[in-house]
């Protein structure tokens, strides 16, 4: 009972995707690097019949380290998504999911923060999860995401490892160290079923800490690129009634 | 800055897409023309370079309204499940997510369940979703499933339309009824951005309900296999620790 | 102001009990000495005016141990239910509460599971209890029934003692003290007024726990006919609304 | 496999039960006629080897209505629970499980409230549950009491009735027909599988009303008597260590 | 037992006080009126040995609607802070608390957002409150904070009376009719015992409905001044760990 | 832009002020020494023109250790604010909040507890507090307030540091020892960013604490009587509804 060659009856939303469709990935943070790393990690999620893009703003705080950083990248994010309206679908690659309900307001696309992909899918493939990400100071902001998903109660514990997001771009061996450290304390004391990890800057690492720990880590960027194809493909729309409206005009 | 032609360095996971990956899609009920009518829904969300089967088993109840059908449907889906072995991805297409931990048991491949791939899907579009389903019966299980998932306080209502499931395989009219006035009560009562399809006998209904409404409507089998792909995409595993563990020999 | 002679006017539930009641407990895997351990753990707190039974199915797994085994139960128990449509009382001797609600949209008689029995009466004597376990690949199954039932918040930990259910039965040394081990664990880290034994295999070893420990220890079984014996004297019935309606006809 | 003749050799317990049991029951207000209605109540449900009682303090308040009622009935039941501490079990006769965690702390019997049988027991016939009581004032009380059994989520509303206690002492009509009444809008719109009735002063409509309106009425004296046997058939003691600890000399 | 004369030995921190203390008060729209409407209701509840300001930023939203408004606020309220680095507490004047756990990060001295000022009062004054607000698209966002602080419980409902922010300034007769009839509604059907108003914008009725309903009325505005005078008072500085750590270089 | 010298119009609530207010402190044990502590900590954050009284009843426990102490206490508690009906605000200074909500039934003037305000005040400064207080029998009363007032979730433990209350009278040095080392480890394994002193009687040590560990204290007396007085000066009243309305005449 493979794929049928038949076309179906209804399938409205299925021709939609006659247009390829374009994913735009933005970084929040202006390291050009990173933003370099997270189009990687995308690409390999993305399937041939989509374009994508990651691109960052020009200004704005090198790297989002708790509440302060996140408030201060919110001009540039929002600036970059209303110079760029005709994306298919957006997602914010910052794994505080800085300002995703401010970019919710300006698009009907989907739009998909990666913290909040990366819990998602957690969700799926384990009972519960540790997250494991950089400094102390976001711990807090992640864990109000996490209550406010609703999924707090699937996450066993967030962990810091007290790497800060810039020594994850020097590939500095004492940040992966740190990592994989904070990783396994994670194992040994939570109960986990998956790591999920905390930052869009160790989105290289998932395949040699899956190898070395045999547990699988979820990776925000690539996690928001597989729902997002899925959600592209359905023809899923941001719902813009409530919260979600347009901005109003003053 | 679109998809690059160099192959990333680290891109393991995603050579393993390499050979088709195929997806297998269990209707736990024994009804044959609602499995056909979810292989469809599937197709209509089926990249090209993944494979899609549905079927069901060959006894059991005719659908699944409530707690006895579901413990009812198991032996079924688990006989079903053990002979299949070697899918990539497993969907159960019953919205009470019916098996779904038993099933998470048996295999390293990624399982999810409609219901859950409705309401995580539903959460990112949508500050708060309503589920419209069958019989008032199955408000309890939904909302335990809910609950459990962490997803019970995104969800402003799960409510009964009164329309038996078999009812929609029938094309009865009354049942049409029945469900678009629930919607039009959810809508007006609830502040939902979103409305889930609380069954898979419903799943054909979609395009036509959001153009009518023009709300966002979350089928769960278009969702199942939304997520499905992305998350054979990333090479995604079950994590077979804790209560996913293989069953133990006696 | 002792015990009244004269009958009360309007005791009309009282003479129901003029018949003697029958409690059937059904153990729901089919490992016959712990039916035979059950039923004289029952008789230990069943009153004299009490008929009391505890069989198990012919066929389905020897022991329950985590999601699988549960469902595989299924089948067995609601056949066991149908051939014996006559009890007072039903209890479910295994402290996953496996298939508890179907087995009430099957009967107007009380319903009980043996964990949901032992955390009610927990409640009551203990401001917060520990429960002690089998494997580890049970302790997600138990979360969430406590979760479900409302008492998560009361229940410090569930902890596992690594002894599988079988090795209960062989009155295996090693069994032994890994389960002590784990009660003392417990009383040091959980600031717990009860202990609530996890597994209907450890029902006859609840007397000289609690002499050893000298905090109240709950057995699941005892718990269940305890409450069960009060049930049928105030003529409680399962509420037939919403998930416990009886199953539909096709 | 009826009831063994032979004793089980662990059976200790059990063997306590050569002597019969005492349950003391105390209606903290000082109305009695409402001690009288409570004691007969309760001997609807309570077994032929026990004794039974119900008293009341001679001071205090002549019905427990809110929270400066409730603090005020605590002198008179401490009191009364200090002299008569040979009892085997006690039962706290306010549906505000007045003075409960006071109580625990000067012995080691169970100590029941009326309030918390009721709600444990409907949990158990029921997917949620109606409270009906008296005033408006009382419903705080009593959702904070759900909310600290961690039975909050069972329960699908707390109703008031708007008839002082007193008024149910005087066979007054009027106070008969508000009851029904907001039993009739709980059916109506609560989905609950089961009505609690919020005050011991309504015990001894418990037949009539479930006659009237064929769903489970649960009264929380019966539901305290008929824990409180099993509890004492099992020899179940109050956990003493933490809150409940005896109170300090000073 | 009045006022002592003599000094305290241990009253450190209460000779602070020899200095008056300055509070600024940031409302992050920018339109004037609206923050000398604030400041008046300030000055209202401001004791004179305290100084008091109120000021906005030059450039940002004219209103605050929204989760896009807040996220476009952020950049003034946060200059705003950083040219007046020494007030001795900082008061942010817009009901949805916008960028408050981000101006922690840059200050010892404490900062409360009007909302949680509003939410915490309230909680103290009466069993349960409701909010009253602007806009429906600002529900969300106010049940994302309660949720949050952890006073959710305490909410009965947040209402949205149809009234943009801006037509409270220019005295809209049929904008006061509007959040009249909202409270007439919560009145009604919530059995709360004190409204929140959920606007600074409203600051300048409280009197009046607190006159015409008779029923306590909390500003957010004058609660923030209340609790600052006293936390100024104490000597309460903000805890500078975890999230509200100062921001890092980079 | 300081403080304007013209009145503003609607200010009828500041001019309430023009009459000095009364502040009654309540605390509920009979310890005479304790009560001058806590009116000399009141002292210290009390404005010049409030005058302030403490007191405390004649009979009752000499401290409120656990639930049958504070049950034993309300008589005193509740006949000591009948005796002085005319305060403009009552602080009941005893941490577990003691007949806290039958206060409230006695009078329209704001009625705090010292718990309360420590926690809300905390809740302003700091992601997360810990609670440290005297014996561990109090933990379970504290855990209860919190959830209660909905605070749970911002308390990361409460922990008991073995002192009984009347230790802290005596200035015993080990007492002092005992509470420093139970805060020093609330600093190492609670990622909190306060410490609230569980325990009227710690009042005195705020200053040093804050001095030794450097991180903020908070004393629920100090909290108290901060709130207290922007409550009086806003002219908040108790909402009379619901469980605070006046008891009713028998």
């Amino acid at each position: 009972m493979t794929r049928a060659s038949r076309p179906p009856i209804w399938a409205a939303k299925f021709s939609e995707m006659d247009t390829r469709k374009r994913i735009l990935i933005i970084n929040p943070n202006t390291t050009a690097s990173m933003t370099e790393k997270i189009r990687i990690a995308a690409l390999g999620v993305c399937p041939d019949d989509f374009d994508l893009e990651a691109i960052n703003p020009a200004e704005g705080p090198a790297s989002i380290e708790g509440y302060y950083d996140e408030a201060r990248s919110l001009a540039g994010l929002l600036d970059t998504m209303e110079q760029q309206p005709d994306a298919d679908g957006y997602i914010i690659a910052c794994f505080d999911d800085t300002g995703l309900d401010a970019a919710r307001c300006l698009t009907d696309a989907p739009v998909i923060g990666i913290g909040e992909a990366a819990y998602h899918l957690a969700s799926i493939i384990a009972e519960r999860f540790t997250v494991v990400t950089t400094l102390p100071r976001s711990i807090g902001a992640l864990e109000h995401n996490l209550a406010r998903y609703g999924l707090a109660a699937r996450c066993a514990a967030v962990r810091a490892s007290d790497v800060p997001v810039l020594d994850l771009e020097t590939g500095d061996s004492g940040a992966r160290a740190k990592l994989e450290h904070t990783i396994e304390q994670a194992l040994e004391a939570d109960q986990s079923g998956a790591i999920v990890l905390g930052c869009a800057g160790m989105a290289d690492l998932v395949s040699e800490l899956e190898q070395k720990f045999q547990v699988p880590i979820v990776d925000g960027v690539a996690a928001a690129v597989g729902l997002m194809q899925g959600m592209l493909r359905m023809g899923l729309k941001t719902g813009r009634t409530g919260g979600y409206a347009p901005p109003r005009k003053k």
